[in-house]
């Protein structure tokens, strides 16, 4: 009776995105639990087992329902987009299942967009940077606010997760006003769509741009740091190599 | 005629890490050029190839010749440990590529070590956080410092890249004495060591400890934001799921 949960980073939705031990997991898993949007993307991949899913905000509700299948000795695998650990459900299943050492969780790291978006744009990631959420559903406002602020002014790259949906149309524009205290209008940025999947697209902007640019929830932004530069058309952060 | 150039992540080490997209880079490439030791980790997955390495900071020279082979014709694979984009060869290659068009250079993610070494530990990541490099070799330290300050100030988890190396034995006692300016001596921290390879451990403590920790150059270190805790043995900086 194998009655170890999986929690495994599927990247951004493409089965060659995934890594091997991602692949073998799933394959050892007879029960898939999710997001239903990506369940969907890996269902095609691995049509026989079986699925349970639910949709945006039913995060806890899966986690125990993954919980309980596997300590009742069900093999599971807790599916993410991106990596497990990223704004991803391991927290949450290692929260849920407390002090017990039952079912054993065995997290498996995926493609996190901060990586596949960065690869789609060139190389804007090459020094340091910040990972930001714009979602205020579960964090208030005002640390967002001050986390921008702060980041901007160390002069990190910043890339944006969630930095939009129908609720929350304008907060890229109050994100880009945060960080327009630190940096200059013409910082390189850019915007990846879609990473991985059918419709992928990219585009490079300034700073400026940025602030006006309509976002939505498959967007990953990225704001460069002061010596990010368009090369060839990729938005390239310099690790500083002198002899370049 | 493939003159395609490969930067490849091949994450942490181990075959089962690599993307499956990965494996295929290097699969077609003739030729694989790297950093000595991280070259030997991929050398007997992929045996037949032919391998052109160089000593650390040889990283110039041995992108240069990357960028001849390939625009010679000749199928080219630069492998990088981690991801190819976070302090990886991509950002130099484009940089010495310039605004030529040929090689066309295509980059592949890996697992970085922020994430394979999250998952180690349990869930560190699960909210914003921050990369920042201890090393100084291409980074002012006056830099580093700002970045590590700000960064403490701002709340964000962050993950501590190269935290020594033999020139640098007291950086992170350094780097740990700027984030206790914001942080409490108990703020929960984890160091992983040989992430995904053989004698890999972790360790969880608090930021006091951290201080007289000895890391070396294959620990990645990760200090908890205000709200990270240790549940049954694991690292886990909650979402902040209002049920749970």
């Amino acid at each position: 009776m194998n009655n170890k949960l999986y929690v495994v980073g599927i990247g951004p939705g493409a089965y060659e995105d995934m890594t091997i031990r991602a692949v073998q997991a799933v394959e050892k898993a007879e029960l898939i639990v999710g997001y239903g949007v990506y369940a969907e993307l890996v269902r095609p991949y691995f049509p026989e087992k079986e699925y349970f899913t639910t949709p945006m905000r039913g995060e806890t509700q899966r986690c125990r329902y993954a919980l309980e299948q596997a300590a009742a000795g069900k093999s599971t695998a807790v599916i993410c987009s991106g990596d497990a650990g990223v704004y991803g459900m391991a927290g949450l299943l290692y929260e849920l299942r407390g002090e017990n050492e039952t079912p054993e969780i065995e997290v498996v790291s995926g493609l996190t967009a901060a990586c596949s978006g960065a690869a789609v744009l060139g190389a804007p990631l090459t020094h340091d940077f910040a990972v930001i959420s714009l979602s205020d559903l579960l964090t208030e406002w005002d640390t967002i606010e001050k986390r921008l602020d702060r980041a901007a002014e160390a002069g990190l790259s910043i890339v944006l997760y969630n930095p939009a949906s129908k609720k929350r149309r304008d907060y890229l524009q109050r994100a880009c006003e945060i960080i327009l205290r630190h940096a200059e209008p013409e910082r390189v940025c850019g915007v990846v769509r879609n990473i991985g999947r059918a419709g992928e697209s990219r585009q490079i902007m300034t700073l400026a741009e940025l602030r006006s640019y309509e976002a939505d929830m498959f967007t990953t932004v990225f704001i460069g740091n002061p010596q990010t530069k368009c090369i060839g058309g990729k938005m390239i952060t310099p690790r500083g190599y002198r002899d370049v």
